[in-house]
């Protein structure tokens, strides 16, 4: 059954390891080409009994690219890397079959985190058949800021939800891979640790993360600050309201 | 920038592109080494603002895997594979870090997506890294029609939500890929296609799978009448409630 080639399997690792988002991109175009043959290996990715509940919108159109830059809150690397796209839940194809034979249809949230679950599948594959292929790329949380605006000028129907942004192309600049927890502060066996172990994982974690910004920018930062200050921002609240207007009960 | 072996790359798309889900595993086991080395590959996935809100609960004791299997739906691979995952999101380590300065936690919809895709994006590279040195793996959305058992079961705290579980091992058999959406049903440009043109690779899409499915079963399925029932049955409501029991807020 398994006939690896250990050398391969672990550049394939090192794929995985050596990523970093790139947000400053050279004018080389994604083509066409390059752009299918990830798509084909990124549907690969497992889905929920099938249902491929996805889509991938690539917005070509400079004039939108640089409306969601915006709206993105300012990002300008969505209007400039070499090629930009919407990642979308998308219940779009189940309603039209429900439709057809007058059969229910309800965006539940069980059937609403299949759809993040499925969309991110795909684009975590996408991701990495891009990067296999020397290719930097950048998830765009910062759509999910202004959803209704995104939605509007994208003209998404009903059932069709966009959740993130992905900008690809080639890397212009080549920066560190940023830490991560340690490897004992992700992966569990048998029983949840304690909060007294959890928090020395972290206190661990925030020395590693001090290192890294001093010699980086100069600047003494660390994880427990900074995850503080996010949780104290209130974002995105009326996330929810979008979502079921879109067609999602989420009950 | 790209010094890519393109021999290289076509395989990474090779790999993406041979997944199938294994439900039949030898009896090899998982080594932790190979589980170390997966996960700080998988870590190395994008995470929102570097939030890192999952974590890999490994399952490695029969008895609890005997209990995952049947409440997932007597899935017995669950207790079979070379080793069993379930992946959470996780908000306990933010929730913990508030606490000691007295800060505000909630665990709004932004934040449970945050979760869901930065668990996603970790589990795929995790797949991906273990697909790469010869295992099989196989999602397990099961566990989330028996949630509050479940989460009895492995005694996690609040603030950490069961998500999928994944399981892990040498293959012992060797299926089919299965056939995926035609390219231009989930890759579009600038505009979301209409109605009639979505129908229309739908149809397409059915004659394949009827195809894939005469040659595999010897019975006629296509991939409309699959969704429509699978719509037509109401599955899992209970989980927002379970979610909201466990310190999501959903709003």
């Amino acid at each position: 059954m398994s006939n690896v080639d250990p050398a391969e399997a672990a550049r394939v690792l090192e794929l995985l390891s050596g990523h970093r988002s790139i947000r400053s991109f050279t004018d080389a175009p994604v083509t066409d080409e390059v752009i299918a043959g990830a798509v084909r290996a990124a549907q690969m990715a497992s889905t929920s009994s099938n249902v491929q509940a996805y889509s991938l919108l690539q917005i070509t159109e400079a004039t939108v690219r640089a409306q969601l830059a915006e709206l993105a809150g300012g990002q300008s690397y969505v209007a400039q890397a070499g090629a930009f796209f919407v990642v979308c839940g998308d219940g779009r194809r189940h309603a039209l079959l429900c439709a057809q034979e007058d059969s229910p249809y309800e965006v539940t949230l069980e059937s609403f985190l299949v759809f993040f679950i499925d969309a991110a599948l795909f684009a975590q594959n996408l991701c990495v058949a891009f990067e296999s292929q020397g290719y930097g790329i950048c998830y765009i949380g910062g759509i999910r800021s202004n959803l209704p605006d995104v939605d509007r000028l994208l003209k998404l129907p009903e059932h069709v939800f966009p959740f993130f942004g992905l900008c690809v192309g080639m890397p212009a600049d080549d920066p560190d891979t940023k830490p991560r927890l340690p490897l004992d502060a992700v992966w569990f066996k048998d029983a949840y640790p304690t909060d007294e172990e959890m928090l020395s994982q972290v206190a661990e974690f925030d020395a590693t993360m001090t290192a890294y910004y001093e010699q980086r920018i100069g600047k003494s930062r660390d994880w427990s600050t900074a995850i503080r200050r996010m949780r104290a921002q209130k974002k995105r609240e009326e996330l929810a309201d979008f979502y079921r207007g879109k067609g999602a009960s989420l009950d």
